[in-house]
């Protein structure tokens, strides 16, 4: 960090730099500099890898050091960024070896893609050795871990920016752009989910073995304890990402209250079963992760918010994604349907698909990209996520999804669990923002640029 | 009711006599007989017309009395009577001549087609008259009303089946029976709602005017003080019909506990600013019905069932049904998707459509209605349900919608507005069969017949 602003102001000024930006979308702010965007990577699994990669094609970034407790991931990981011509990066491999790789003075910011468990120590360990810091997408373990994010972007004036992909999608990004104009008059109701078939990915199958656990395949490694030992929405942020921003949460509107309804949890002890029989250690689990779990929020401005969690059961992968206002909806099942229905512009009472309104309502972001040419994961969204980070790292400025929004959606995850474990009683949510969500403004997809 | 039975056994052992049934789809219940079917109409609107339409097209039916307190809608329907050559029927206009018309001994049931507020005392005085008794769709205004159905059947051994015509669906009875085969494997979930655009029928547009209660047209009469006065789901029933036939509830199953949230409430109020300006009376009413209001139920045996009502809105219909199981999926948006996902039989991770399914898993009812040509109205559902009531009556046996599913339907109606005015708090059902339903077996759908 070259700047000598004071940083906490930085951080909570960061909404009002957004509006400023939604006046003209190709200024520039701060100035764009050439310099390089030195970026350190905490957990080099697939997910970091990936990220990596993506860096790796960007000339502006430089990769001084990664941190991998697996040193066969961490080797190849090293050889990936030799191989792109880059000098050999430093490579840690101790289990808080983090905390030496965020004290390095030649890093901008650096990225979190470990387990659940670690993202906010990392985090926060990285914000307060004054980087910029992109923890992977989670849900938090418990309400403290959230302020603890916030207490450290505060004191330190460093920015976190969850890196959530779906957030940087063409259809939601699109759809943003209708509910700023207006399209949808004005909003009342939001839906998504995180709808994913993850009974494969939990026990790591390979070669008709299922295993989870120290040496499992990928997050079979640790992912799966999450459903044997909590019941709630332990992955709330893919869906609640986009509609989070069409609702202005924390922005003029936030969050109040949620009740959380689970589902008896049968699927993992079935596929279990189905897999390597009743006999197998595994049939005895108790998961207590109910097979669906269905969140309702309710918004200060009167708006409602559904989410589904939905990862035990087979099925297609959706975000069932909707927004309702007064003057029409949007509804999107990945791979499905993506239909849209805007009053008095739709023929009467009849679904248009959202692809035909592309042409007109692209989000600039993405028109620019597609533009240019679509690269990385996720159909996009993924590079889009990463390099919105590295953009605001190298023009040192508040990133679009900010702490408050971080903190703010990772939440979901032990409100849903108490209130479950309550019968689905109300639960409040904290104001992460101490009252600045009634000045703060819109800060998400204001620009072509990130 | 010719028969000398113990009425009151008759109704609560109507489950047991359907588990009979499903070990042979052919059989004859209690024997058929010949007989004509004497049915009496109450309330003559478009819906009352539209079921007694339906009945004089069907043979064994007679219509010995009517009762509508609007005389030309009365002497309308009397005209459709003489010129279907039966014999002229009796009518009835005053307000309280529903207890003269129950009081013929000519009747043998009685349909109930009036504004919701009457539904549970005619369908009581009708029971208490010796009647089978058919009330319309509704949702209660008191957990006390659907009481009174439950002890006036108890009392008189008389059925009372509510009119739900989304349970004779062509999709959702051909679902049930691949929920009954298995196909799903366990069931943990289901969605439906009402998501019907009423603003048009709340306001009885006509000519480019709009106008509600006496004298407005249709059920804008009286169907929008509802949304002025209450903030629930006021209209469950459609959505839930099919769904709570999938879970058995009331049968081995029942609904335990709900939480109910809803949004502000706004597009009533812009409707009437954008067909009559802001300075009309109606601009200053303050509709308590939110926009969108959203239930999650819970049930004894663990599924949770999700009901959205969202009748304030422009939208395209949908009853957005869902069914969720270990094995697969189901998920339909009328006119938009009826889409399945059934694990090991569908592609790997790839939606499938319902209607490929149907040369198979075509209910036997809807099989034989199909073979001997769809009649009547909403698709072939609106003529299936007065016919199983019909034919019920014939035949003297249980109806397949019993007045335990008429009062767990439509209590969800004031417990959704309790649960609201109390902040989302958890509401929960009460047990309108008093323990039975440990004991009860699944009475719907179980023939090709009714």
């Amino acid at each position: 960090m070259g700047t000598n602003m004071n940083r906490r102001d930085f951080i909570k000024t960061g909404a009002a730099v957004g509006l400023a930006a939604t006046m003209s979308r190709s200024i520039r702010l701060f100035g764009q500099d050439d310099r390089k965007v030195r970026l350190g990577f905490v957990g080099l699994g697939s997910q970091g890898t990936g990220l990596l990669r993506m860096c790796l094609d960007m000339e502006d970034v430089e990769v001084p050091a990664l941190s991998e407790i697996n040193s066969e991931r961490l080797n190849r990981a090293i050889d990936l960024v030799v191989k792109s011509g880059r000098r050999r990066p430093e490579g840690y491999t101790g289990e808080e070896d983090f905390y030496k790789l965020v004290a390095r003075d030649d890093l901008d910011g650096v990225v979190v893609a470990t387990p659940w468990l670690w993202h906010t120590p990392m985090a926060v360990a990285a914000m307060k050795a004054g980087k910029y810091c992109a923890p992977e997408v989670w849900g938090a373990s418990s309400i403290q871990e959230c302020w603890d994010l916030i207490e450290a972007s505060e004191e330190s004036g460093m920015p976190c920016m969850m890196l959530e992909n779906h957030c940087y999608e063409r259809s939601t990004m699109a759809i943003l752009g209708m509910v700023r104009e207006g399209l949808f008059g004005e909003l009342v109701h939001g839906e998504c989910g995180y709808c994913h078939d993850l009974r494969s990915l939990k026990f790591g199958r390979q070669s008709g073995q299922i295993n989870f656990g120290p040496g499992a395949r990928g997050e079979a490694e640790w992912r799966t304890y999450h459903s044997i030992n909590r019941n709630g929405d332990l992955y709330p942020t893919h869906g609640l990402g986009p509609i989070a921003n069409c609702l202005n949460t924390d922005r003029g509107n936030r969050m109040v209250s949620l009740t959380a309804t689970a589902t008896k949890s049968r699927s993992l002890h079935q596929y279990i079963v189905s897999q390597v029989g009743i006999e197998h250690p595994y049939a005895k689990i108790n998961f207590k992760l109910g097979d669906i779990v269905t969140t309702v929020i309710k918004c200060q401005n009167g708006e409602t918010i559904l989410i589904s969690h939905d990862t035990n059961l087979p099925r297609p992968y959706s975000n069932r994604y909707a927004i309702h206002g007064t003057k029409g909806l949007w509804m999107e099942h990945r791979a499905l349907v993506s239909a849209i229905y805007l009053d008095g512009i739709s023929p009467s009472h009849e679904w248009e698909s959202l692809e035909d309104y592309f042409d007109k309502y692209e989000h600039p972001l993405w028109h620019k990209f597609r533009t240019e040419g679509v690269r990385g994961g996720h159909g996009g969204a993924g590079y889009l996520k990463i390099r919105a980070f590295v953009e605001c790292v190298k023009r040192q400025i508040p990133t679009p999804i900010d702490v408050y929004d971080t903190a703010a959606w990772i939440v979901i995850t032990p409100l849903s669990e108490e209130s479950i474990a309550k019968g689905s009683t109300p639960v409040e949510f904290p104001d992460f923002t101490r009252g600045m969500w009634m000045k703060n403004k819109p800060i998400f997809g204001l620009t072509d640029e990130y």
